[in-house]
Formats: C-alpha cells, sequence, structure tokens
C-alpha cells in the first residue's frame, strides 16, 4: 500500500490529492526563488501528495504514520512564507491545513479566542472585530497568512511597538508533536512552572510538530487614534529619537522610519528634500493619546525634526497590507526581495550604511532601501528593500542570494541579529550561527533530535546541518 | 581521588569547602519546611561539597567533572528560593553562585546591562540606577535574592503589570549546558530565528543547566510617580474593576488588592468595613500619569468603588521588601507560607473562594487571606497566605502540605494555573500535570533527557518522574 493509499484509508479519500493541479499548487509559498524558477520554466519540485485534515485527530493519524512510514511531512499554512521555509519533494507528504479553519470560540469576558491553525488572519481578526476586540497583530500578510503561520514563524505585526509581537499576544498552542501526541501549551494567563514550552514550537517553522490550534489574548478596539509624521536629516538621527521617544516610555503602536529613497517611492507627494520620515499611529484613551502626541511633538522637536502632514500616516494605513506579485516584477525585467533584521540602536546606524552600501556593490542592483518598522527599548528592527534588473534572466537568482548575504553578513558584522519577523527557513539557516553561536546551533538540533528522532518533520527546513 | 580532590585541583582548592560550617550553611534555601525540620531537631541533609566558581569557564570544568563523574550538582544562587527548588544529599555537589557577583557592563545608550548570575539583585539594581536607569525588576526578595535566580524561576516583580515578567526583561542568558558547553542567548533585541531557546533555561530551575550571566533590557528611572487607593466590597468587585481598567488599556505598574483580612493585618490605618482594597502605583511621564489617575478615578467610580487614602500605597512602598523569619513564626507557634497561582478572570474569583474555603477546613489553621499582584490582559494572580498554629509542632509539617494541596487543587479544579512566579520546585512538582498536562509533562521529561542525559543537573527538581 502507497503512503497515499495509507493516508487515504486513515483519514478519508476525499482529505487526499495527489491529482497533478493539487501537487502543483502545493510547490512552492510566496518565497521569491520558487516563482522565479518556476516563471523562468525551472523544475520546481511538487509533494508527492497532499492532505487536509479537517481535525487535530487527523493530523495525529497523519503524524503518526508518517512517523511509522518515515516519510517527510510538510506542514503548510495558507503559504505566505517568503524564506524557503517549506520545499516540497515527491517524496515527501504536504500537510494542508487550510480545511482547519474554524473559530472555535470568542470569550469577551476573558479577551480570548481560540482558532484552529489554518484560519486565515484577517477572518481570525473580522470575527473578534464584531465583538469591539482586535488581536491586535497586523502583518502585512494578514489577509493571506494563517494564525498558525503566526505562531510558527514567531511573526511581528504593524502594531507591535505597543501591543507586541506574536509571542505577546498568543495565550496557548495546541500542537501535534512528531510522536503523535497532542500537547497544549500555555494554560496559565501567566507561568513559572518549568521552562516555557510554547516556546518550542513558536518559531520552529513545522520542525518540531504540527501547531493545530491558538488561542490568542486579546484587546478591546482602541477608542481613538490620532496620527503624526516629522522628517529627519537622516536615518542615525531618526534612529536617536525613536530611541528617546521609547526611553521616555512612550510605546506608539506604530512607529515607521523610511529612508529618503523610500520616502520618495512610497510617499511622493510627502517628499522632504530627501529627508528620512517617522510616521506614527497613536491608539488608545484620548487623554492618553493626546499626551503621547503633545510628547512625540516636544521630543521630536527638541531633536530638530520638522513636522509633517499626518496624511502621510493615513495613507500607508490604507495601502499597508498591499503584498506584490513576484511574476510581475520578474515579467518587467526585476527580482527583488524585503530582508528584515534587528539591531540595537549603537549599532543599527552602521548596519543600515554597511547593508546599502554592500547591496549597491552588487551588480545589477537599481534599489536599496530600508524602513524601520517595531521598537524595543534596546533597539529596533529594519526592512531592507532591494532590486536589481537584468536582460538575462538566469542572472536573476544569483543576485538574490547575493543580495541576502550581503545584508545578512553586514547585520553580523556590526553585531545585529539576522532574522526579525520572517522566520529563517532555508533562506536564512546559512546564517543563523551568527545570531545563535556554534552551541547554540547544537542545542537547537539536540532539542529537534529529542522531539523528532526520525527527523519526518519538515526536514532540511531551519536547522543548520550538523 | 574524590571528587572534592578533583575538584579541587581542577578551579583550585580555595574554591571548594568541605567544613562542616560551610556545609551546613548551605542545607537549604527558605524554604519554610527544611527550616522547620532544622527547627525541630530532624536530619536535614547537606551537600557533599560547596564548589564557589568565579567565573563561567569554573563552572564549565564543574560541570564537565560532574558529568563525567556522574555527581549530581546543585545550582545555589543567594538561597531566596521557597519551593523546594534545592534538596542536596551527601552525594552532591553544591554549586554556590555567590561569588560571581560582577557588574559586567552598562550601556546607557542601548540600556541594557550585564551581570554575573550570582550578583545580588538590589546591588545590580542600584548599580544601574547610579545611571538614572532600572531594571525595572521588584521581587520582594530583591534585597536576598541573585539576578541568575530572577530567571532560573522566572520570577516577576512587584511593578510587572506595566514593566513585564523577568521574560519581558532579560535580553540574553550566558548558561552552561549539562555538557559543559557554553551558551550565550539572546544576540538580537527580538528575532524570529527558531525557537527562543533562552526559554529552556528560564524557568528551568537548575534542571537544564547553570546559568552564569545574565543581559537585561533596562528602562529610564520613571519621572513621575503617584498613588491610588479604591474600595470594593468584596474581591469579586475589584476583580471586576481591575479586568476592566487593563481592558481599558491602562497598565498601572503596580495593582494589589487585598482582601479584607489582609487589608485589617497590613493596613490596619486604612480598614474600611472589611472591605477589598486596591492600591496602585501609577509611573511615567506626567502628562500620562495625570492622565491614568483621571482613568482610575473614572472606572473605579462608574463600578461603585470609594476613593481612599494613597498613604496607604505609600506606606506599602516603604515595607514591600520585608521577608517573614520562619523560625520566629515557628517560636511562637505557628506555621505559614504564601502561595502564587494564576487565573483567568471569568474563574479566579471561584478560585479564591474555593482556596480561602478548603484552607479553612484544615484543622489548625487560624488565618486564610490573599491580595492578587499581577494583571495580565485575560486575567491575574493570587498571592495567599495561610498560618496554622499546634501545640505539638510535629503537627506543622502535614498542615503545611495539606494548605499547599489545598490551594494546588482548588486552583486546578476551577481552571487556573498552579504556579504564577514562585517557580515550581519539589513542592509544585506533584500539581504540574495541571498546567502541561501529561503530554507536555511527558514533552518537559524528553527535552530533559535531551539536554541532561546523565540527569546530573539539579536531579529531583522540578521535572515530575515518568
Amino acid at each position: 500500500m502507497s503512503i497515499a493509499e495509507a493516508l487515504a484509508s486513515t483519514i478519508g479519500a476525499d482529505r487526499v490529492a495527489r491529482d497533478a493541479d493539487a501537487l502543483n499548487a502545493r510547490r512552492y509559498d510566496q518565497w521569491a526563488v520558487k516563482h522565479l524558477r518556476d516563471w523562468r520554466g525551472e523544475d520546481v519540485p511538487a509533494p508527492g501528495c497532499v492532505v487536509r485534515p479537517q481535525s487535530a485527530l487527523d493530523v495525529q493519524k497523519v503524524v503518526k504514520l508518517a512517523a511509522e512510514k518515515r516519510v517527510p511531512l510538510i506542514p503548510f499554512g495558507l503559504g505566505s512564507g517568503v524564506c524557503g521555509g517549506i520545499e516540497p519533494t515527491p517524496d515527501a507528504i504536504l500537510l494542508d491545513m487550510s480545511s482547519m479553519n474554524r473559530v472555535r470560540y470568542i470569550d469577551e469576558g476573558d479577551l480570548l479566542a481560540g482558532f484552529d491553525a489554518g484560519l486565515n488572519g484577517m477572518e481570525a481578526e473580522e470575527a473578534v472585530a464584531a465583538h469591539g476586540l482586535t488581536i491586535g497583530h497586523w502583518p502585512q500578510s494578514i489577509a493571506i497568512s494563517s494564525v498558525g503561520g503566526w505562531v510558527a514563524t514567531r511573526a511581528s505585526g504593524q502594531f507591535s511597538t505597543a501591543y507586541g509581537n506574536i509571542e505577546d499576544i498568543i495565550h496557548s498552542i495546541e500542537a501535534v508533536l512528531p510522536n503523535g501526541e497532542l500537547v497544549t501549551l500555555g494554560k496559565a494567563v501567566r507561568a513559572a512552572a518549568g521552562p516555557d514550552l510554547r516556546h518550542l514550537l513558536m518559531g520552529a517553522e513545522g520542525t518540531m510538530g504540527v501547531i493545530t490550534g491558538v488561542t490568542f489574548s486579546l484587546r478591546e478596539k482602541a477608542p481613538h487614534r490620532d496620527y503624526s509624521i516629522f522628517y529627519a536629516d537622516d536615518m542615525r538621527a531618526g534612529f536617536e529619537v525613536q530611541r528617546r521617544i521609547v526611553r521616555a516610555d512612550w510605546r506608539p503602536p506604530v512607529m515607521r522610519q523610511y529612508d529618503g529613497r523610500e520616502v520618495r517611492r512610497l510617499f511622493r507627494d510627502h517628499e522632504r528634500d530627501g529627508k528620512a520620515m517617522l510616521l506614527m499611529v497613536h491608539e488608545g484613551p484620548k487623554a492618553r493619546v493626546e499626551a503621547e502626541l503633545a510628547a512625540m511633538h516636544e521630543i521630536c522637536g527638541a531633536a530638530g525634526l520638522e513636522a509633517g502632514d499626518p496624511m502621510a500616516a493615513k495613507q500607508w494605513i490604507e495601502k499597508r497590507n498591499h503584498v506584490p506579485s513576484w511574476r510581475d516584477m520578474f515579467q518587467r525585467g526585476y527580482v527583488a526581495d524585503t530582508v528584515e533584521i534587528s539591531g540595537r540602536w549603537s549599532e543599527i546606524g552602521a548596519i543600515y550604511d554597511a547593508s546599502i552600501a554592500a547591496l549597491n556593490e552588487i551588480p545589477g542592483v537599481i534599489n536599496a532601501s530600508a524602513h524601520s518598522s517595531h521598537v524595543y527599548r534596546s533597539g529596533i528592527n529594519l526592512y531592507f528593500s532591494f532590486a536589481a534588473t537584468f536582460e538575462d534572466s538566469a542572472k536573476m537568482e544569483p543576485a538574490y542570494f547575493a543580495g541576502w548575504r550581503a545584508i545578512m553578513e553586514a547585520t553580523a558584522k556590526n553585531g545585529g541579529g539576522v532574522a526579525h519577523h520572517h522566520g529563517a527557513g532555508r533562506l536564512r539557516k546559512p546564517y543563523l550561527h551568527h545570531d545563535l553561536g556554534d552551541s547554540g546551533v547544537a542545542l537547537l538540533r539536540r532539542v529537534k533530535q529529542a522531539l523528532d528522532p526520525e527527523g519526518i518533520m519538515n526536514p532540511g527546513n531551519l536547522i543548520p546541518d550538523a
């Protein structure tokens, strides 16, 4: 009996797809490289079969079968990943979580909502919004990503500076471990009951198990919102002001700082002499928002920043969830990507300069720019964009990987962290040792070996080989 | 060669103590049970030797030797633990971290400070306070606990509702793993670079390795502080108001709610008809503190709470770090302890009622009371106190464990989490399955087995036996 037949007899033939259309549709997620290869007519492998579980019990059955037969199992949410987190092969089962898409419950009193892992993020948000609540997690991908994917990749949302990243929003995680056991981790609102095991699954990108359900701790929709815009002479001047704002214990939910190139590209009507632009959204009780806004003008003004037109921030709010089409770009002769990293305040200026310089040295690169979008007490992220153009499309893939290498190495060399919020996948795997050190990578391998001794869970992803 | 001789030749004879005074002084931490047994003249075992490393390299040498000889190794910070996290035996090495007590660095720009793990918490706080900064972590034990102990036990401070618990304050952890490897986890200000491995050590209470250094992300000392006091008819009415405050996105750093018994015992001058008292400390930029205070009066007033004298909160600030002496209590005929748990808003009232009722059913119990002290969007903690009195001191220990059992079971039965911030130790080990489930406990065991296959690290602590 083939593995597909065994799966069909275990969870139902209608849950197992082997037709070419179904398999081809699951050859990639949003990782640019796979789209580039496909667009160029190169071979992009498909999985051997696609399984669509309807319940955690279904997932347990599939995992147990995969473990028994030692067949690779690749969890797939809604396919918004951009770092090579999945790489189907004909010997693998792709576990398509999109049929597990129920809202399990919304508890308005306890501000908790439970969802199946495969539920679309915007649908989850809309479900709680109907109760005047919000998850408070707004990744750019919200309309095309799953709530389980947010957790599996340790995602960040656009309002993270006040509302936190996914690890601050998650309450509990339900998951099937590689041995087929179902765990629910995170019973308490906060616990000192041994290591917080939720963190074994958060960010594991399918290598430690399959997330089947998530519970988030919600917020009331903010009663009041306001916007502010300030211009800084350059990125370093802007970073310094953001540092002062957070140091003074202000936490505007959205703090974004675009370099001059991005202001020109994204905010043409609001360009000002090539300066960097700091865009903020302020939310909460009206009196606090007013106090915050006054403080922003005071802090920014004292640092010599010029106030701008808050309309630019409203414009951003409206367009913020746009996700580009890779194939349109290839067609127009471009290969491009975005790369997010982080750095402490003292090093972020050097990371910015070194990364932009390194990108610009790559033949074919016609744009290298960045903005920041997530702020912490001790530092900030940067979100680089780069684009290269070639007449010969065969040159695109090498330039793509050269762009990534440039940013990863410039970041690591200057002390930064190589992965802020898109996850690691196969793309960052060669650079992970910069963050973890060799002994940290060895520790990660040891944990993987303990949880998944057969190595069936998303093999090849994330964890550097020994 | 004995293990002590081997240790002496490895890290220096002056770092290895075997004299009776040194061994006897390390028979216990602050766990009431060991003090009770000692006070009653029962045998309380001492470790076989006490080792005082001066560096992470020393710790590596000790761990490697212990692993090679398969000798139990018990990390010991400054001994403020209250849950049976250490239980020395004559065959064990006690690793006394108190000589690793340096401030490694304070970076005012990046708001980071690195400390040796054995440094006293108050000394760490005073070191950063000299720069106008604060760690923002104020456990009641701050004057007698170590910064590494805060991390090893997943501690909370009194200002946690705004400033977070230790997991929100930690930047990086340096630790020696059971195989002797040194890891530094937490390079980035935030990362999506695989599972956050810091969480394997946070809360592990010495079972997964030895924390040798910690780096915290600091805050600027708040420029303004104010206080408020409100009275609620009962605990449930107070919980409901705290729920509304946090739901409206206010986060006073300190929110404490005492039941009528504790108001009478701790705030005699501020007692009001047996009502519960909500005590808050507000900190931050002046305009925000004023807005927050106004909102508190509005929210509390709308719920029918009466405002009280803020002097009660100032009084708490002054006395808050008092730690009781168990032996004084035994001498006066009492056995007592405090037990912290957590619950969602919908269940915390039932947990309070059921725990108090169960405590009062235990023969000899003369006080059962509680206050809350840490608030989250979806729930809150409770910190129970109980005391029992007996003429025959042999009855004290059974009553002590009966009190714990009463609260653990009442909490779990009503859906709460059995451990908020003191850690688990041997005291909560029998109840850990309530939080983690059987499959979660099995997962914890699997991780322990992977990191510490010889089982040398603090054996018997935390992790329920298979």
